[in-house]
């Protein structure tokens, strides 16, 4: 049975009134909860959202009947918000209302004239502050209640309000004219709350938690049962004898601890019943509100009363911990508990984080393009990057922008910072794909490479082997060495993404391209290689060389002999990718960038390639020159360097299946022909691919088993998938450059204008780390569509960067593809986000209430 | 009625007798007609193209019975090939067939000893070479019958055939094979012949035109009555006395005139009446046959014999003379008329052209990028090319490639040569714009630029200042000066392209930069302007220092400044482009290009700009630097440029605005937004120019009427075309960056590439000369839909290259586009494309049968 307080708007917290999270708020639902459970909650009343709006239009209530209803004997309440989500804000909780000149002298009767004087001074500066909104000067040196009280009366113009209903009514009217003040909206509307989002409160009876010290223990405290940081159980918390609210957690008060602690005295020590209480509370709370709750006590007069309990807040690795708990102990389903842990915020888990609690000083900022926190020596290339980490020096390697030929120096490094490009540049790319913190764009601070210096705009400057802190997880360059939070790799994230796994109904592969890669994509469980670019291996020491010889070969037959030499090495990678990824596929992509991007850049470069070359500087230099191309992104790349110069897919196919002829368990590759817009670049490279097939099987006996696929980058290819589909049994949207060609925007340059572009709202968000779905999205939908009306069979993935994000895996799968790909950090972040998917669309579980 | 022939497959040629050409060939159709006319045409009969088959395939007709059908006493016939379409080769034809020692006999008591010896000679050794196939050289020194009959015996190891009908037998059969053959097969394809083309063969009785001068005049001649390289009309022709076929026409006859002459002696003086017969036979020809024919004679003892007639070859100025002049006289209709000039010839009248009977010697070779033909002297830098120009000496400028930086240097070249690039690369583009012949991707070529030569593969070498002419219509660079034809403007074009006008039912628009190409634009009665691209205007002398200062503006306000200099000479321009195009459209192109391109890019340039700006040299090259792209086609410009720097667009549209209020008759310009991707884009830059609209109202009393539209050059604005439709009132499909974009193709790097990838078939044509329909498109479709569903008075028009293509015209016509916008030179020929498709859709002319 329902009891509705007499007051419309106004509902008594009980066992069976009707309180809902959208019509009072999330603390008023969680104190009924705790009410149903039994716990000693004071008399509480709920307004509602409605009834709120309405008291800051200027309606009032009827206060004095709402405070005759509590306690007609001491007309003390507190009022706390209660809002539909715990993050929107909302005013402060004030404490003591209705404290006149009569309540202080009942007051002083019952707790002592100590007692009540203190918590009267005290209300009088928090209501001139909080609800009258004055100047907290205006009672600087005044410490009697009638200096504070005359103070109130010179600023205001008129006396401290002695009518408890009045005060009541102005506190309610305050804080519901705040929720709509400017700031309060903005705040909340900038956490996600909606334009018309309500504010619920909650009117308490007052519990002193001061009180006479011989009518028994009186104090306040907050209890939790986890450590917030890192998740494990651990009683947490603080209590303080003759205190109010969350008096216990201020600084320098003679709180307590709650259990027995060397450094001093307990609760546990000073009143064990209260602290066997509220270990019982907590077990309940657990138990029922399915949740890790801190609890908000006071006990009064030795009598334990609970006002208020919060979900506790908690570091990404102890969500992680207290999920995977709840569930273990049965509290909840599996399946809740991946829910429970937002898919991203495993990052913050898989690599070490600036600690927010640290002081630091930051001295330049840029775009978050990989995350995760390293301390390091500047170096400005390369090469002095490879030099440090010989001498086992960590290192931060600065450039304008990289390009492959940086690839080693980043291999070298702890982490990257570059002036140019966006968060899908070329080294946001390789530094996702190598777990290193990465911040792009930094693009007010200058770099001097001769000088090998670094200055921000203010002038500062830092230099060559200077020590720095790069924050890709903020977009931070901070001076030194911060302190860093280490990653947690326990148990229970395996616990977790093994349930994800059970859950979830799309593969996640990794876009792999060195074994080091693999092995990671391994470690976290991917279900194969979705893309292994392999001209990466074409910049270790060594090869390169081979490969400008390959490059540079003015006949067939020495472009062969080159490629000969290749060939060992190629078939060694991959051998070893291979074994690695244990029978698991593993998709291919032969050689994709322009030949010009093996070639040195500057003079230095040059001239010691043509020594090795044993040609004039001059036939170097020109030969370069004439590879070089205007916009490399559209040039002679990819399928169609395949069939310029077949010599070098047929060499990747030599290589990729004598590898996989040599490998157990036996592995059927998946090759993949980049950058196609014709349906016959795709035959002529299969016809030339099967001869080398043939080939093999006649010198080995052998049979070669291989599925043949298409790179979809170019808006062309997603048009023409179905007839594409006549030669493909598989189809991968490489999304990165599909947006690149969509937009007609390269992602080299897009850095200088994207954080601008999405502040104005031009577009919504950075297409190149949000898919979008409306634009690439739709050739997305075609492509796949088409291809497979072409080819049922056909197998559809997604190998951009965007694999990794959640929102593009919704899309995906949504699409019915098979499997997205992403770099092998991300993968515990898609197999999460693919549960989550799942288990939302198949059970009921995703209209389960919110847990308060 | 009907005579068939006895003889199955062979009709006699008679006014009623079933001939039709697709299955006899045009010559026998043609036959029949002149037989209509009632001309005195020998008996003929027609052997159809299944009977010719089978005769190939060994079936032997009753070759006896023919002859003796034809003429019992004098078995003496002739053979030609007839095909479905003239053009498509055949056998050459053979007289005198039948020619024994017994119709020697014969034939010496009707046209004397001499003549019937003179025959029988040559048709031995003409038997010999084309029915035989034996080696001239055995007829080396033999005169006479008996030693060429010997002489052919003892090649052959039997003797030279004595029976009529084995003879024309073996013809038969010799002339059916050889059509069969590979290089006859390979010919008539490449001519656009289907795989199974027929051969129809004529068999004609014959007429000696050598006979016994005592019994008359005997001769044989051919005569037109137009100037084939002219198309005015003119007796053109030769008459030869005692002479066969086209003997007339060999050199060093004594061959006659045919009118008067006074170089000497005519057929008009020599035999009046059959002058006069011919002319009448002439005249007949032409109003009949609705062609100009040049018809094949023979005067046999004084009596005249029309033995064939053929469409009289012509240059294409000659076939537009022609036309025009049929359909002034009232023999075909105007629509007619204009059908029978493909529109691509338009383009051979519109500039000079190389000779194609003049010598010369072809230095290398590229891709022929925009048409015409020009002689001068050798340039390497833009700069060498304006000094030139200074000098009024004609030049053509060498370059490895044209950046914006060279378009001055094209002003005043009067051909370009570049060694990269493909046919829509910057320098075709802005040659075709010019209407300058272009050749680009001459890749054999080395250019030293330091030493100014150009090499040839072969070592052969031009330098600086030597005289070449460029061939854009074959892609060739000829040594020195190669004789040229003259382009032609004549009254019969402008009468035909105003028949055209009257016809078409889409619009044809000029993308013209400059007020020179908007007059030609004029001159060719273009519909409007479709393209200005404003960003050519930047580089002229004194702007681009201005322009400059603007990019290196460090302030707004003085970025203002620099742009409020460049104010009055943007209206200045648009004024004098309103002004020229009198009241009818122009699409001005907001600022496009990265500003970069107006940025030095070599060390004397930066050191002269740093001097101009008083800045340090390091300033310069670093901001140069600074603005550097990796792909500058996919980067910072169009309407990101005009969002990033607002001032440029307000100046630009201020410009616009003020240009169109100082112009009378009033223009509403239409102000086109480059590289949309998103909708917002255009709101921004719509709002803003509205803003300067207002501020002009508001400064002059006088309101704006303009149109605002968008490039559609991404493919994700021809996705969002629905959306986008909400603030742009005209779409305008930019296929040159939308065809680079679908194919994730540079147009300035394909050149490397492309021709050999059409070459292999990998695509079927270039897609940036000739419109891709599948990929591209579709893109177009996709967006004219959506933006017509949304906004049903969309104006809709293609401004890429393409808009000159006849295909693309065709392709747009049926989208329901209002109008195609194509370079100014091109205007003509999109006349005349649209005007085909107008005429071929709405009338049975489409189904006429063809001429022959």
């Amino acid at each position: 049975m329902q009891h509705n307080h007499p007051f419309p708007g106004v509902t008594e917290i009980t066992p069976t009134a009707n309180i809902r999270v959208p019509v009072h708020g999330g603390r008023a639902k969680c104190l009924q909860r705790l009410v149903r459970l039994g716990l000693p909650v004071p008399r509480t009343l709920a307004l509602n959202f409605d009834t709120v709006a309405s008291v800051g239009a200027g309606e009032r209530l009827d206060c004095a009947g709402i405070l005759a209803a509590m306690d007609p004997e001491m007309p003390l309440v507190s009022v706390r918000p209660s809002t539909a989500q715990p993050d929107w804000g909302g005013p402060s909780t004030l404490l003591n209302i209705g404290m006149t000149d009569r309540t202080h002298d009942l007051l002083q009767r019952s707790i002592g004239v100590q007692a009540a004087d203190a918590i009267y001074a005290r209300f009088i500066q928090a209501y001139a502050l909080q609800i009258s909104r004055l100047d907290p000067h205006i009672f600087d040196g005044q410490t009697t209640i009638r200096a504070l009280q005359k103070a109130y009366e010179a600023a205001l113009d008129e006396p401290f309000p002695q009518d408890p209903a009045l005060q009541l009514a102005d506190v309610l009217k305050s804080m519901a004219r705040a929720w709509d003040g400017t700031t309060a909206r903005l705040l909340r509307e900038a956490r996600g709350a909606p334009a018309d989002a309500g504010l619920g409160l909650v009117v308490q009876q007052m519990v002193m938690g001061v009180g006479d010290p011989e009518r028994g223990e009186s104090g306040s405290g907050v209890i939790q049962f986890v450590n917030s940081a890192e998740g494990q159980p651990q009683i947490t918390g603080r209590y303080l004898n003759q205190s109010q609210g969350r008096e216990a957690l201020l600084k320098d008060v003679p709180a307590l601890y709650l259990t027995r602690d060397k450094r001093g005295p307990s609760l546990e020590e000073r009143a064990p019943e209260i602290f066997e209480a509220l270990q019982d509370h907590g077990a309940i709370c657990r138990q029922r509100l399915r949740e890790e709750m801190q609890i908000e006590f006071t006990v009064s007069h030795g009598t334990l009363h609970i006002l208020d309990a919060l979900r506790v807040k908690r570091s990404a690795r102890a969500a992680l911990r207290i999920a995977v708990a709840l569930a273990t102990d049965g509290i909840i389903p599996e399946a809740e508990a991946v829910l429970r842990i937002a898919p991203r915020t495993l990052l913050d888990v898989l690599h070490p984080q600036v600690d927010p609690e640290g002081t630091f000083e930051v001295f330049g900022k840029g775009i978050a393009a990989s995350p995760g926190a390293a301390t390091g020596r500047l170096v400005f290339t390369a090469a002095d990057a490879q030099s440090a980490a010989a001498r086992e020096e960590r290192c931060v390697l600065v450039r304008r922008e990289t390009t492959p030929g940086d690839v080693l120096g980043m291999h070298a490094s702890v982490g990257i910072l570059t002036q140019r490009g966006g968060a899908t540049s070329h080294a946001a790319v390789i530094a996702r794909g190598l777990g290193l913190p990465c911040v792009v764009g930094a693009n007010t601070l200058h770099i001097d490479l001769r000088e090998k210096t670094l200055t921000a705009d203010d002038g500062t400057q830092l230099k060559a082997g200077d020590l720095v802190t790069l924050d890709g997880s903020a977009g931070r360059i901070i001076r030194g060495a911060a302190p860093l939070l280490e990653p947690a790799m326990d148990p229970a994230f395996r616990t977790l993404l093994n349930w994800a796994d059970e859950q979830r109904d799309i593969s996640i592969r990794a876009n792999c391209d060195t074994p080091a890669e693999a092995r990671v994509a391994d470690r976290f469980q991917a279900d194969g290689i979705g893309l292994c670019r392999t001209e990466h291996m074409f910049f270790e020491e060594g090869r390169l060389t081979v490969m400008r010889e390959m490059i540079f070969a003015a006949r067939p037959e020495d472009r062969r002999a080159a490629l000969e030499q290749l060939l060992p090495v190629q078939r060694a990678d991959f051998k070893e990718l291979f074994t690695i990824m244990a029978g698991r596929p593993v998709c291919i992509r032969l050689l994709d960038p322009p030949l010009h991007e093996f070639l040195p850049t500057d003079r230095a470069g040059m001239l010691s390639l043509a020594a090795a070359l044993d040609l004039p500087l001059s036939a170097v230099t020109e030969r370069v020159q004439s590879l070089t191309e205007v916009n490399p992104m559209l040039g002679m790349r990819g399928v169609r360097l395949g069939i310029a110069v077949p010599e070098i897919y047929e060499m990747q196919a030599r290589a990729i299946f004598e590898a996989a002829l040599a490998t157990e368990p036996r592995v059927a590759p998946e090759i993949m022909i980049p950058l196609v817009s014709a349906k016959r670049e795709v035959e002529i490279v299969r016809a030339r691919i099967a001869a080398v097939a043939d080939a093999i099987e006649v010198e080995t006996g052998q049979s070669v088993d291989y599925a043949l696929g298409v790179m979809v980058e170019t808006p062309r290819a997603a048009l023409r998938a179905g007839e594409i589909a006549d030669c493909a049994t598989f189809l991968s949207f490489g999304t990165n450059d599909l947006t690149q060609m969509t937009y007609g925007l390269s992602r080299d340059d897009a850095g200088r204008f994207m954080s601008a572009y999405v502040g104005q709202g031009v577009f919504p968000d950075d297409p190149f780390l949000q898919l979008d779905t409306d634009g690439v999205g739709e050739l997305l939908e075609i492509g796949a569509a088409r291809g497979r009306a072409a080819r049922p069979s056909m197998t559809l993935s997604l190998c951009g960067e965007h694999g990794g994000d959640p929102d593009s895996i919704a899309f995906c799968r949504r699409l019915g593809f098979d499997y997205v790909s992403c770099s092998p950090f991300r993968v515990p972040v898609a197999r999460m986000a693919a549960a989550h998917l799942a288990i939302r669309e198949g059970e009921d579980l995703g209209s389960a209430p919110p847990i308060r």
